[in-house]
């Protein structure tokens, strides 16, 4: 927990417009897992303009990693979906690449808009597994990343997304333990919402996706696997960032890890 | 029907590839309902590149009245969901607007390729109601203006797309009469086709849209609606055309009305 939060006890009844308040005066800066609980949280990505075709496209040929749940205009910073909203304040942290190189990590990019001029900059808002994970625990499907606070365990694969312009690369996942009698109903359950990546890509085999070691996910930390479970693969929003830095863009800004965009959209108005 | 359409009875078996070959020869130039029967047909959209990325997210935006079928890399000419094929010979007619007002109909559009550069044009296949209609009709679902030969009936609607960058403007609907007790089953067919205007957006009451009088549409044929029927509404593929002619661009192309764009995609495979 970082300084300021140590209040988070009271969060996950906070207010989505609240939150976002709360990381704009920078009151808080952790990860939003389970906070604001019931509402769409976000991965950001903020290109240069003259890449935002691409990267629509990018999305639009690649929905179950790259779910869009707002694409705003370019140069505008409040999105729809989270009327008053700020998103050059509003999240914990943001990430910024040169060249597809992590430079800095910074809690403000105001100055960034000021640079890049009034339309220089297209925001982009993708679906994040935390909405269907809430869906999974409430059907009764443990989450033993959950269990344990960890962050999910994630891997790049061997599954190369649609290309799209200047974009390309293989898709990342992530994977939860999943016991055996659990697994269609967890199906089911991801299944109603494709804005959130949807039902699974992959079920049991890691090495049919490329993923040589479990123990060693590339991003997020390691869970075991029990004897009656199996492991269980979603496409995963870490993708798109994976794919810009490969395209090594000039420019361009994410959100830092687990630390999401909290729309005032309900997880549940997302299902099918 | 045209000269050199005299082969037409025996297109509804011709294949996609078969017909587009037609269309590029000059052989064939006429309505492509019901040819290559089985086979997911497209409305064609071609903007200058600095207008793409509009485009593409007021087609994101708007999904019922703008399901995205392809989107050509820019300066592209064949379309994957298409080998072989080629945009700029392989439609029967294409439109050419300047400014939002029609300047003329070809049947080929190469030379505005060269006119523009290597990647100066972006095309944009969006789904058309041929596909679903296919479906109903083998659902037991009788469609007028199929029996009657003409072309289905379309209005302007009051109802508001969301804009996107410089393009904004109502829906257009197409309307079909159902008979009271197939409505519910029509709904089913159509929703499961979501990637060609899925369900209806409004069943019954034309003033609700802003229409005047069903027997004026603004695009296609009026058919009668008998005391047993109502008129049922769904989002059409003119939509964007509309709305592209609304935005006074400098410059556009699309299909000619009804020749479309024949993929190889079955209608079968669009299915959810």
């Amino acid at each position: 927990m970082q300084a300021g939060d140590n209040n988070v006890k009271s969060y996950p009844r906070i207010s989505a417009k609240k939150l976002r308040g709360l990381c704009r005066t920078g009151e808080f800066s952790g990860p939003t897992s389970g906070l604001a609980s019931g509402h769409v949280q976000a991965n950001l990505m903020i290109v240069p303009r003259e890449y935002a075709f691409d990267f629509l496209l990018f999305c639009q040929r690649n929905p179950k990693p790259c779910p869009l749940v707002e694409v705003l205009e370019a140069g505008l910073f409040e999105a729809q979906c989270a009327p008053g909203s700020d998103i050059r304040t509003d999240l914990g942290a943001y990430r910024i690449y040169e060249h597809g190189q992590l430079k800095k990590e910074v809690s403000d990019i105001r100055h960034i808009w000021d640079t890049c001029g009034p339309d220089g900059l297209v925001s982009f808002l993708l679906g994040c597994s935390f909405s269907f994970e809430t869906a999974l625990v409430e059907a009764g499907i443990p989450l033993r990343h959950i269990q344990q606070k960890k962050n999910v365990a994630m891997y790049r694969t061997s599954i190369p997304c649609v290309p799209a312009g200047r974009f390309s690369g293989n898709m990342v996942v992530s994977m939860r333990p999943v016991k055996s009698r659990d697994i269609a109903r967890a199906v089911e359950v991801s299944a109603r919402y494709p804005r959130v990546h949807g039902a699974p890509v992959h079920i049991g085999n890691p090495a049919a996706l490329g993923i040589r070691d479990l123990a060693l996910p590339d991003y997020g930390d390691a869970v075991d696997i029990a004897e009656d479970e199996l492991p269980v693969f979603w496409a995963c929003g870490v993708t798109p960032q994976y794919v810009a830095e490969l395209s090594k863009l000039p420019f361009c800004i994410s959100h830092a890890p687990g630390k999401m965009f909290v729309t005032d959209l309900l997880t549940d108005d997302m299902c099918n």
